[in-house]
């Protein structure tokens, strides 16, 4: 394993030290537990969102703490939940008078620490909801899963929720906000390499030197088919075609593309993908109205991409529009 | 070989398509020669920034079309000087009245090409300037290169020249400017592994499993030594030193570091490099005034880093905060 990092059991907080010290103006890191807070938290008037989930996903979740997205970010180990204390801390944090929602990917021990956490919240008096996020349309349960696993959505919905509460929404308004978006986000991924979780220090899984993995998931998680590589027309059009067809999206809807890199896919071959994928929602009838390309959700260094539809009405367009000023996703500031 | 392709042959073309779709609000994609212009160019009343280059280090230079930065890209196959046909076409789309700034970067075909493409333009009638970069402090000679490569220092080149373009300065006055920046930036870069070009197909060179090559150029090409692997500390620092004792960076400089993915590097690591860095430069006395951290100057999917400072005065730094909207840079708008 070859990495660049001193030791394997200190790689989160060195990083989020790093993450401190290029972002200072954004956020706050502090340690023990490991949080990442907008700076200025809590921020008077709006609801709190906050999100979290094991490292290795950069720039999720991170990455996303600021002005028009969350207000704290929970950091576990690599591809490891974060502890119920570790959310608590956040919860602290960054609430004020009008509550949190939180934004929780369903994995097991997410949803199950995320939980813990909103239950000590509510005993301290708090008003604090959760809403979990499922749009993998891969497999029906996995790994780490009970039901689909939350991915690529996940930035789309931390971004609209993050806007809404910017502008002042109830959290009544913002847990219905996020669960309307949860209903009409989906995704799939595709794996071309494993990735390497530094304390393991060897790849997650072995594929042969024309094999991709289908449906993976963003910690290597088995999907739904070990195939042989085949052309970008064909890979994409299979990506779309699965996404399309769960929502399902139809003929005259309009659409958020948004095509992610897992971490080690080269730009070139991203925007090759996003553009077939533009030409086969076109085809179908279905219109791109708003795109988000680029590595948001990652697996470490893993090649691959997914590719994540929102179905966009006016309201979430203009949430999607409004200024957003955080690390990894900045405009309109 | 596995990549997200149909065909080598085609790859740029259609990864350029990919980047017309996601962002067709901010530039234009020409075919046959292939040219990434601004959006509405040529834009009255302002020198015309154009640079370009071989493509495979996405987002440079595509990804920095757009307002204060560059008004056309010129992206040759990958890792291959664009032809001069191609480079007097971007000209002649975005040239105005204030005549135009090449930037290229110190590649012997890319001054080639430039070059004859300047002089074409010339006889054209319009006033074209170059400006060479040359920042990495890696080798005195190297494969593709008389004198030093360019890297990194490109993409702070383009923002701040693209900046002072924005903001009326003339062609002399832009080409003073470009002089000066090139004279205070320095980068370097090292590699844990190879590059695959596409129409190669295989890696561009092979690395031991604790092999890393220090001073690693943008296409592969060998750099100061290969060394064994080390902790993060001991490489940031070898990095930093190597910079900061070039110019040499002095105790009560103020800069900007630029800590730089070379593609398939995952942010947590880039992050904890750049944390490392940060401190090393503390240490000195250097003060770090600006930052940019993530993947803008890549080589495909290799895993490795590069540091980049540059020098920093009132001007440089109003010039850096200037309103910028392109694919990969954007702030202010």
């Amino acid at each position: 394993m070859k990495k660049i990092i001193n030791d394997p059991a200190t790689v989160v907080a060195e990083s989020l030290r790093g993450l401190a010290a290029a972002h200072g103006d954004i956020l706050d890191v502090r340690d023990e537990p490991a949080v990442v807070l907008r700076a200025g938290a809590p921020v008077g008037g709006k609801v709190a969102v906050i999100s979290g989930g094991g490292s290795g996903h950069e720039p999720l979740h991170g990455g996303f703490v600021g002005r028009g997205m969350l207000d704290a970010a929970v950091p576990g180990a690599v591809f490891t939940s974060p502890t119920p204390d570790a959310v608590q801390s956040a919860i602290q944090a960054v609430t004020g008078d009008k509550g949190a929602l939180l934004i929780v990917k369903n994995y097991t021990g997410d949803v199950l620490n995320f939980e813990t956490a909103a239950e000590l919240a509510a005993a301290e008096g708090r008003d604090v909801r959760s809403v979990v996020i499922d749009d993998d349309v891969a497999v029906a349960d996995s790994t780490f899963t009970a039901g689909r696993r939350g991915v690529g959505g996940t930035v789309l919905l931390e971004k609209l929720v993050g806007a809404a509460a910017e502008r002042g929404d109830s959290l009544d308004e913002l847990e219905s906000l996020a669960r309307r978006v949860v209903g009409q986000v989906r995704s799939i991924g595709v794996a071309l390499t494993a990735p390497t979780v530094p304390h393991v220090g060897e790849p997650s899984f072995a594929l042969g030197p024309d094999e991709i993995e289908f449906g993976i998931g963003i910690h290597g998680e088995p999907g739904r088919e070990r195939m042989t590589a085949e052309p970008a027309d064909a890979l994409v059009e299979r990506l779309v075609a699965a996404v399309v067809e769960d929502l399902p999206f139809e003929r005259g809807d309009d659409v958020l593309l948004f095509t992610n890199s897992m971490g080690g896919t080269p730009m070139l071959e991203l925007y090759l993908a996003h553009g077939i994928a533009e030409r086969r929602l076109a085809e179908r009838g279905i219109g791109v109205r708003r795109r988000l390309v680029g590595p948001y959700i990652t697996s470490l260094e893993m090649q691959g991409i997914s590719i994540t539809l929102l179905k966009l009405d006016d309201e979430l367009t203009r949430l999607w529009d409004d200024p957003v000023h955080t690390a990894a996703l900045r405009w309109g500031v």
